[in-house]
């Protein structure tokens, strides 16, 4: 018998902004690996490609041109997973088991700029802050559609997060429901806020500035950490500091100190093993849907499946799909090792 | 207007057995897709690897010799992600953020045959009523053990689902917590029962028998069907008829039943792309902590990642990991293929 050592023993950790745990398995990152390496892109690319469909220009697959866009640019999917069509729908509450409803929703494609060799970590700041204007315009106009309760934002970089094309870009799913991971945190969410008259963040975030030994950066309006429950080895989470809403009610300094941070995070991202740093990262902030949402708290998530490599990843397979997520390193670890990254982006050394 | 039409319309599903939903997009299987492709290993493998750690007589990485076993083999693992020890550890209940608790566990791996070349689909149905043997004993062995109140069984297949090592195995991680998703699982079977009086899994069998269109393969004992809120494009489950408890209360008919499903739903899933199909697949059952568990369903899923062909994945990225799941073809649409496919494997014709 020995006591609890959270840094060397095997653990689970909640996460309060879903309700789960997540298995932690310190010891475990001296497995060795000899699996499935991925294959890292080494061609540099071109500053506009005539085959892109997202560069200015040029023509999408629906034989749409796109105009010579200077900024940022957005577009209506051309194979969105939702349509616009209200669908006629009488609910059959004897179906226990076939229990299913339509769904209206817009998806989006936001082309982060008309360079289709830039990524986030290398484009100036004014440039961040335009897509991030970009954020703010289609979350407000997307929310002013009385049908549309939920507005996700998210980006899918690199072909390991099934990304199909180089060309700097995210998307935007709009719909009706609440998706059933934001439906987990709003539940949690407004738990919290009804107890302690303040948001769940806004407390974490203090604890963890208490501590300190997650916050990979900080700045006047903004920290990124790697959450105390993160799954992903090098997950982080970016939250503000004060307990906005969502995008739409930053402040101009609050812009462009998320601009900055977000420029921040991801060249240590992209230095950490010396390559552009594949992930899904995501919003989520306050549903569209009319109502009050004070106990929301803006907060971007970053999820980066590389563990060892540029070409080693964690796999969530069988016992995290079963189960429960697992992870080897700790994220004390993980944030220290962000926390060392250069603020220079390797490529620009 | 139109009236809402589940083969046309994207719409949301809802899965009893989580309490969680589902996006689904009929319209959009015709995407195209020029993202990253999966390599697979066309290489025919030897009965026997000089270099395997897992067959039969040779080395492992912790120096130990396997024996030249015969059937299967199972041996703790030599990188388990719990360890045995007791810890002492008190909680400190004032941590709202940072709750952790350490986690007792055991992790073995199960080597489902000395060829090196086997996989479940070309195995004797005999090979396989082996492994169900194996398995029983296993669950009834951990089971036992004072501290172990959960016994997951499970196999990652194929390199895209993070397998390292082609050897026909699959790995049991047994601990003292029940994982998230199974206690997802129990909250829902546990409301059922407590309401009905039958398993959640009982009734289900028989709506789905009664409409037919998602079964894949079914007989006297068990059914392997898509279900209804299926997210992995030919995600099955294997479901006892009878409201079976766990693997070792099967009749002597049933665990050879369960070996022939086995090996027909594998066939099947080899034969779609002529390729051997990847997954992750485990077993849901009652928990070993000691208490009655009526409410348990003995079922088996599959979560392969493959989409359109043996390179082409399904990636769960950006809007699934942030949003929810979703899919393009419907769940009937998966079964029909699956049922189309020949009972003969594709290498023996
Ligand atoms: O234990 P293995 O086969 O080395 O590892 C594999 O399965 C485990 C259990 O699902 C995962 O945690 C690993 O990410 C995966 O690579
Ligand atoms: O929309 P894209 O970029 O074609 O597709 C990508 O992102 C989507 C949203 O996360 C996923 O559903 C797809 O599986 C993925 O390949």
């Amino acid at each position: 018998m020995k006591n609890f050592d959270i840094n060397e023993d095997p653990h689970r950790r909640y996460n309060p902004l879903i309700n789960e745990w997540v298995l932690v398995s310190p010891h475990r990152s001296k497995r060795p690996w000899q699996g499935q390496n991925e294959t890292i892109s080494t061609e540099t690319l071109p500053n506009y490609d005539p085959t892109c469909y997202l560069c200015p220009g040029n023509v999408r697959a629906n034989g749409v041109n796109n105009p010579a866009y200077e900024n940022s640019f957005v577009f209506e999917n051309d194979f969105a997973a939702m349509k616009q069509d209200e669908i006629i729908f009488e609910e059959d509450i004897k179906h226990t088991f076939f229990k299913a409803k339509p769904e209206q929703g817009i998806s989006r494609v936001v082309c982060f700029s008309p360079r289709h060799d830039l990524t986030l970590p290398e484009m100036e700041v004014s440039a961040i802050e335009n897509i991030i204007k970009t954020w703010q315009k289609e979350y407000t106009d997307l929310g002013n559609i009385k049908y549309i309760n939920h507005v996700q934002i998210f980006e899918n970089k690199g072909s390991v997060m099934g990304c199909s094309n180089p060309h700097p870009h995210g998307q935007i799913w709009a719909q009706s429901s609440l998706p059933t991971q934001v439906e987990k945190t709003q539940k949690c969410l407004k738990s919290y806020y009804d107890k302690n008259n303040r948001t769940l963040l806004e407390d974490y975030v203090l604890a963890e500035l208490k501590v300190g030994d997650r916050i990979v950066i900080e700045n006047d309006h903004f920290i990124a950490l790697v959450p105390f429950w993160a799954i992903w080895p090098y997950e982080t989470m970016i939250v503000s500091k004060r307990a906005v809403n969502k995008i739409t009610d930053f402040t101009a300094e609050e812009s462009t100190s998320f601009a900055v941070i977000l420029k921040q995070l991801t060249i240590k991202y992209d230095n950490l093993f010396s390559t552009s740093f594949p992930y899904s990262s995501g919003i989520h902030q306050s549903p569209t849907d009319g109502f009050d949402h004070s106990e929301w708290h803006f907060h971007m998530h970053f999820y980066p499946p590389l563990l060892r490599s540029a070409t080693v990843k964690k796999f969530m397979v069988g016992y995290e799909m079963l189960g429960e997520s697992q992870r080897d390193i700790t994220p004390e670890k993980s944030a220290e090792i962000l926390r060392q990254q250069s603020d220079v982006h390797y490529k620009s050394l």
